[in-house]
């Protein structure tokens, strides 16, 4: 059985180079993989989109919850047999609100082992997020939807008993969280 | 199947006004309905209460529950005909503290489509209140109160997997809050 | 049937001495106990530990959970017989992160009938934690944790639907806290 650990943070928080950067120095190996992905190939399989670009305006909200149960699926079978680190979003903001990336339905069906938040200030996320074409237009309340995201994750954390790792990332400092996601993997 | 929406939010946001500017403006029926009534209808089945007023000091609190169920119970029912929008509370200040108004053993009796958090200022808040002689008196924590109500409606989303929508309104403004409430009741 | 009331707060925030200002002035009669101490035994007699001081080395995170559910259940049979207040955290700073106190497989072992959250400054938590040669070397974040543990609050009492008293203890003021302690307690 694999660690199955998932990290969150929203957009131009700095995840993926945090990740990089912590499994670049540790010993055991993990698959690096995105929730998306899989909501993806189910979405194909049930038929309701084609491609990647059609997931935000063809998938509609009654279904988006079955789509996240069987990625959350897919992912747990995988999980048997490796480690995996599933990158994802606490919420997702759609315009019907703040949408559960966690909901207690797709939490029941992954062997969770830990959940990451990465936060960054407003400062440093504007700044990579100019960097950042696909969002850096995006007209989004950054720190009100962080801010959710701890709740959303207190949420998750009772429903499952997982603990919540809070690993700021500031700008600069990126090999520093590295670190300590490193070392945090390693004590699961 | 009809829609069914709670909206929530602290006495003096402006809850009443927003809902009845987004149902003129809105194709779809909605009706409108109190959480409160349901419970008053319960409460006085179950031989507890025989007026309204008498919700507050006799129902006590291990009756309580039960009688939100059972509220949930008749709303859920209603909805199989009809769009409902439902005005409710996310937590209830009462002398044992923060009670809340939508728990798991309520939630699942609901048949949710959409969360609605209104939120004001404190100072908004404040000269709403004034004009309200129900309310006037009462020394709250309003700002603590909404804040609070902000994890409640977390942890809601994610047991439930509905989303939450957070609507400000600000003074002056509340035909803009009232369509942006007509907009996504639109797209649920 | 006792009545069973959870007190937490972060250590420092001068949780016993408001219990034991709540008790001296009640009719009825509460036992005082430490949900650690239940931990402990489990623990013992689950052949994991001999000495409390290994609670913090020796229990792995998998057996942790099933340590705590085991506690509840000797809690659970206590609770039968008589009044008990509990003395827990909401959350526990462990190197991976904030684990739940109180998970949902914890929670729905536990007839809880209040969850009270005990809060203090930072500046009057810090004095406390310089008296206590136990806790003033802990280099916690101490405000982040009490924000946090009000999430973790609010998903308890939306995952069991018991109240959350949220208590005050300002230096100087722990009679007037325990006073209010005291009158929720003969209210439940």
């Amino acid at each position: 059985m694999g660690k199955l650990v998932i990290i969150t943070g929203v957009p131009g928080v700095g995840k993926s180079t945090v990740v990089q950067l912590a499994l670049e120095q540790i010993k055991e190996k993990y698959e690096m993989t995105n929730f998306g992905d899989y909501m993806f190939d189910a979405a194909k399989e049930a038929g309701l989109v084609e491609h990647r670009d059609e997931m935000r305006t063809k998938v509609p909200l009654e279904s988006y919850k079955m789509i996240q149960e069987l990625a959350a699926e897919k992912i747990s079978a995988k999980a048997k047999e490796m480690n995996i680190i599933v990158d994802t979003h606490l919420s997702i903001l759609k315009p019907q609100g703040y949408y559960p990336g966690l909901p207690h339905s797709v939490l029941k069906k992954l062997p969770l082992d830990l959940l990451v938040v990465v936060e960054s200030s407003r400062k440093d996320i504007m700044a990579r997020r100019r960097k950042d074409t696909d969002v850096r237009k995006r007209e989004e309340p950054i720190m009100e939807q962080q801010r959710l995201n701890r709740m959303y994750a207190a949420a998750c954390s009772v429903v499952t008993g997982v603990p919540v790792f809070v690993l700021k990332n500031e700008q600069g400092k990126a090999r520093e969280a590295g670190d300590k996601l490193r070392m945090v993997l390693e004590r699961i």
